[in-house]
C-alpha cells in the first residue's frame, strides 16, 4: 500500500473562509476526507503548517520513506528557496499543485523556486488539482 | 459522449524519434491509441501541426462546439500571442499541458504566453500529462 | 483610381463573435461591405489569415504595385520581426492599424515590430480605425 | 455645433522653423486656419504652451464642456504623468496625436504616459494627424 | 502657535469631481475649513498648483520659517526630481502624503522621488491622511 | 470598546538595544505602555515575534474578531509573501507602519508585499507612527 | 556525393529587389546556379519559404539522411524557438548564415535563438557567406 | 560682442543657503558679478528659474541670435526632455554645466537627457564650471 | 577562554545524506567533534534549524555575550533579510561560510543578504570551511 | 601577394593543453604551419599575446598596409572596446573568428564588442574557422 | 610651477589618422605643442599607452608629486575598474576629459568607470578639452 | 615542500598608502616576510602586477607545477574574463582572496568573474586573509 502525504502551506488552513472569489467555498478537511474515500491501495495523509521549517522538517521526516509528497506550498512556492532544497535533499518524489491557476494572476505568482526540483506542477483545476496529483503516484 | 481534441504543436511528430533523452522513446500515434482505448464515454481525436497559423485554425475549428481541448503547443507556448489569443477568442476550455517539467530546462521555457487563458496547467508527467488532462475534464 | 489593401492577421476573423467587451458585435466582412461603398476613388479589396506567413506572401505580392496596405496584424503585431522586415522590403506604403486601444492592454501589446517600418499607426477607435487609415491615402 | 480644442505641448510652437527634416517646414498658425477652414459644423480653437501646469489648467477648463480634445503633448507625452491624470480627470474624451512617427525615433518616445487614458493615438501623418484626429470626432 | 503649510499638487483641485471611486466625493476646500476648525494652536494654510515650478516656489517661500509642510504632489511625486531637491534644500520638514494607497496602484505610483527627503509618509487613509500628517506636527 | 493588536515582526524585540542611531533608544514594552495609558476608549494588546509562522497564525486568530491591526512585519515586509496574503485573507484592516523612514535606506527596502493589502502606510515618525496608525482606527 | 540543402527563410525571395544597401544587388536563384556549377563532388539544393512551419516541415525531411544543412532563416532567427527546437531533433548538422553583419544591425538581431543548436555560425560576407558554410562541410 | 547667457533651472537660486557641502557658499549673483567683471569682449546676462516651461520659452528667445548658452538645468537635467527638445530646436550653441561633480552623486544624477544635444558638458569644478563653460565660447 | 557557536540553516541537518556530489559524505556533528578536539583555548558550540525565527532567536541569545559566530544560513543566506538585520543587531562578530563554492551554482546562490553584516565570507572548501572561519577569531 | 596576419589573444597560446573538450588537441603554432603551406598566393603571419595593449599596438601596425587580420580575441572579445576600437580606427579589414561556437557557452560570451567593426563573424569550426575566415579575404 | 601630466590611453595615438569625423584632423603631439607654449607658470608633459596597466603605472609615479592629471582614457574610460581605483589610490587630483561629446555616441560610452574618483568632467571640445581642463588646475 | 605563489593584482603595490581606511596601513611586502617566516614545509613566492596581461602569463608559467596559487586580482576580479578563463586553463588549484568585505562596498564589486573557477573565496580578515588561503593549502 503507498503511502502519500498532501502538504498544505501558509493561508490555506483559511480555505473555505479567505477569498472565496479564488479558491473556492469548501474547507480542505471536508474535501480531504472525499478524497481519502474515493481512493483505494494508498495510504493519504495530511499537514498544514504556516511555518515554513515546519514544512522542511516534515519534508525531512517523510522524505525518505514515503512513496509521494502532494505540495501546495502557498506563497512560499514563490520565496522559499528553503523549501526547495529541501525537495531536492529528499528521495521522495514531489508533485507541486495550485488550486487556482497562477498565471492569471500577480506576476510574481508565475515563477516557483520548487518546480525545477519537482515531479511535475499541476495548477489551476480547483481542489481536484489534489486529486489528478494524487493520481500520478497511482498509475 | 464528451468530445475532447489532443492538440501537438511543432515537432512534436518527432517523439520517439527526437531528444530520447527529455521525451521518452514512444511515438505520439501508438500513445494514443492506448489513451484512447483505456477511456470511456468520450471521442478523443488528434491533430499536429508544425504550422502556427494551423493551430489557429483548429482551435477556431472545434472551440465553439467541443468540450475540450489539451494542448501541447511545443515551443509556441513560449512565442505565441496569437494562440493565446486564440484560445481566449474560442469558448471551449484549453488545459495546457508538456511531457517534460519545463521548469527544469533552460529559462525561456519557463514562461507561457498561454496559460493565462487556459484552464490550468499539466506538465512534468512524461506522456502521462495527456491522461490527466483529458481525465480533468471527465471528472 | 487608387488600390488600397487591408490586410487583418490572427483571430479577427473572429470579430463580432470573440471578446466582443474589447472588439464589438460588428464582424467585419459586413463592415467592410459598408466602408467600401462610401468611398469613391478607390479600389478596396480584404484579406484575412492567421498564417504569418501567408501575411507575407501577401505583402510581397501586392507591394510592388498597390497604392496603399492598412494592416491589422493583431498578434503578429508584437512578435512578427518577419512581416516588419517584408513592410521594409516593399515599397508600397503601409499604416497600421488596431481596433482596441492597445495601450489600455497589456504590457507586451505596448510594442509593435512594425510600427517602425509603416508610415504611421492608428489605433483604439474600433471598427472606424480602418476608414482613418483608408482615408490617409486618399488626401 | 461640436467644440474641439487643439493643443500642441512645448517646442511646436518652432514648428516650421526648427528640425525641418522631422517635422516638415509649414508653421502651425497657417496650418490651423487651413483645416479650419475646410470643416464644417465643429468650433475648433487652438492652445499652445510650453508650461506642463498650463496645459493641466487648460484641460481643466475645456474638460467637462468639450466635445474633444486634441492633443499633442510633444516631449510631455513621454514625461508627464500628471498631463495623464489630468485627462483621466476630465470627462471630455481626448485623442493624442505626432506630427512624426514616433515609432522610428529614439527608444524614449515610444512610450506614452497617456495613451491608456485616451480614446486613441495617431501618429506619422505630418500635419494631416491632425484633422485625422478631428475626424474621428465628427463621424 | 506652530505655522503649518499644506500643498496640494496637480489635479488635487478636481477633488470631488474627479474619479470618486478613488478620491471620495468631498472637494479638498470644505474639508480644509473642517480641519482648520478641528484643530487649535495651529495656523493652517494652504495652496494648491498643477505647476511643478509653483510649488517649488512655494516651498522656498515658506521653508525657512514655517514649522511644517504637508504635502501632497500628486503626479509629480513620481516624476519631479526638482521638488525633492527643494525638499532638500530647505529647513523646514515636509511630510508626504496621499489619499489613496499608492501600492494599490499602478506600479510607477509605487515609487516616490521625494519620500527621501521627508520626515516621513502617510498614505491611504482618504482625506484623514492629512489630519494625521497635520498631528505629526503637534505631538 | 474597540480590540486593536499592535505586532511587531523580527528583530524589534532588540528596540532600545539595536542600532540606536536608526531606531532610538527607547525599548517598546516601555513605549507601549505609555501609549496604551494615553488611550481610552480602546483595548490595545501586543504580540512579538521573529517567526513569519508565528506572525500569520496570529493575524488568522485575531483577524475574524479584532478592529484593527497595527502591523510593523520589520525585515518581513520587504519578503514574506505569506504574510501579505494571511493579510489578504483576513476580515479586519491593518495599517502597515515602520519606526524609521524606509525611503532613506537601502533600495530593497522600499518595497513592501504587504502595503496593497493594508488601509494604508506611516512611515518615519520613530516610535510615533504606532500612535498615528492606532489613532487612525479611533476617528 | 555529400548531399546539401541551402534554406532560406522569410523575404529572402526579395533578394535583388528589397534593399538593396543591404543585402546587395544580385539574386539567389542566379547565385544559387554560379554557386552549384562552382563545386563538385555535392549534391546542392535549394529551398525558400516565408512559413515558419513549412521550414520545419523542411528540416525534418531531410534532416535524418542529408549531410548538411546551410540556414538563412532571416526574421526567424531572432524570434522562432519552434525552428531552433527541429535544429535540435535533426541528425542533419546546420550551419548558421547570414548576408549581411548582423552585429551592425538592430540590437534584436544580435541574438539567435538556433546558434546554440547548430555547428557554427558565419555572417557578414554578402552571399559568400553560402559559399563558406558549404565548404565548411566539404573539407 | 558675443553675447551669451547663463541659465540656471530650480533651486539654484537657493545656492549659498541650501546644502553648503555640496554647493558651496557663495550666492550666484555675487559670482556672477565677479565674473562679469572679470570678462571682457562678451556681454553675459543671467536668467533663472523654477519653471520648467520658463526655461523653454527663455531658450526659443534667445535661441536664433545669442552665440552661446551655459546651462545648469539642475533637476530639469535628468528629467526634462521637453527642454532637451527645445535646445535641439534652436541654432544657438548651449554647454551643460554642473557645479558638483554628478558622478559622485546618486545613480540618477548620472543621465542627461540633455547632454547629446549640447556642445559639450562640465562638471565638478564648484561655480569655476560656469567661467570653463563661457570660456569656451571665447577661444 | 573564547566562546564560538557555529549556527547551521535549513537542511544541513542532512550533510551526509543528501547530494552528496555538492557536500560530501560525512554528517556534520561527527565533523564537529573532530573539530572540537582539534582546538585548545576555544569553548565551541553548535546550533542547527530549519526554522527562520529559530536562528534569529540564537542569534540574539548568544550576541552580545559570544565571542563569534559561524553562520551557515543555507538557504536562507539568499532570502532572509531578517537574518540580516539579526547580525546587524547584535555585536558579536559573524562569519559567514559556505561548504561548496556558491559562485559555482545556480544565479540566485551568488547573492547573500547577509555577507555585507557579517566581518568576511569563507566559501567552497567544504566541510573544512567551518575550521578556515574558527581559527579566524583565534588569531 | 596578399599579407594577411592571423592574431590570437589570451591563453590561446595553451592551445593542445587546456579544457580539450572545449578546443581539441592540437597546438595552434603546428596548425598553423600546416594552414600556411595549405595556401599559395598569401603570405601569412601569426602572433600571439595574454597583453589587451599588445593587441591593439600590433593592429596600429599592419592596419594601414595589410590586406587583411584574422582576429580571435578570446576572452577580449567579450569585454575589450579598446581592442574595438582599434578595429575601427585601422583601414585593414578583420574578421573575427572562433574555435567554439560560442553560442553553446556561458551567455556572457554571446556579446563580441568588436564584431560590429568587424567585416564578418565565423564561430565553431574548431581549428577550421581560421581556413574558412582566411580564405573569405582571398575569394 | 604646477607639474602637469596629460595621459592618452588607447588608440589616441591615432589622432588625426583615425575617424576624421569624430576626432578632427590634428594629431597630438602637434597640438600639444602649441598648447605647451601658450601656456606659462606650468610644467606641462604628454604620456600615451594603449597598455591599462602602463597607465596605472604611471599613474602611481606621478600620484603624489604632481599637481594635476588631466586624463583621456579612450575606452578604458567605460570598462576600467583598475585605472579608477589608481586615481582614488592617488593624492594628485585628476580631470577627465573627452575630445569628442561622449553623450551623442553609443549608449556604452555614457558610463564612465573613473568620473566619480576625479575632480570633475570636461568632454565635447575638441582638443580644446584638454586646455579647458589644464586651465582648471590653473586658476 | 609545497610551492604557493601568491599574485597581487593592479593598485595593491599601494598597500599602506593608499586608502587606509578600507586597506590598513601595513605595506604588502612587510606582511608577507612575516606570514613566510610563520609557516613551514611551503615555499612562498609573490609576484604583483598592474597589467592583466602580466597576470594570464605568470598564471600559465606556475599553472602546472605549483601547489597552489592565493590570487587577489583587486579590480580585474570584476572585469576580466581572461584572468577568468586563464585559471580555467591551468591545474593548479587557485584561491581567491580579498582584504576588504567586498560585499560591504560598490555594487559592481559583488561580482567576481574568476570565482566560479577557484576552490574558494576568502573575504573580509585584512591582511589575514592571505594566511587563511595560504593555510588552505596546508590541511
Amino acid at each position: 500500500m503507498k503511502k502519500i502525504l498532501i502538504i498544505n502551506g501558509p493561508n490555506l488552513n483559511l480555505l473555505g473562509i479567505r477569498e472565496e472569489n479564488i479558491y473556492g467555498s469548501q474547507d480542505f478537511p471536508s474535501y480531504f476526507e472525499e478524497l481519502r474515500h474515493s481512493l483505494s491501495g494508498v495510504r493519504l495523509t495530511y499537514f498544514q503548517s504556516n511555518h515554513e521549517g515546519a514544512i522542511i522538517d516534515k519534508l525531512h521526516e517523510v522524505g525518505f520513506s514515503f512513496d509521494g509528497v502532494v505540495l501546495n506550498a502557498g506563497a512560499y512556492t514563490h520565496t522559499s528557496l528553503a523549501i526547495a532544497d529541501a525537495i531536492a535533499g529528499i528521495t521522495t518524489p514531489v508533485v507541486e499543485v495550485h488550486i487556482s491557476n497562477v498565471h492569471k494572476r500577480e506576476e510574481f505568482r508565475h515563477h516557483s523556486y520548487m518546480a525545477k526540483n519537482c515531479v511535475g506542477v499541476i495548477c489551476g483545476f480547483g481542489l481536484e488539482s489534489y486529486r489528478l496529483a494524487v493520481s500520478s503516484f497511482l498509475s
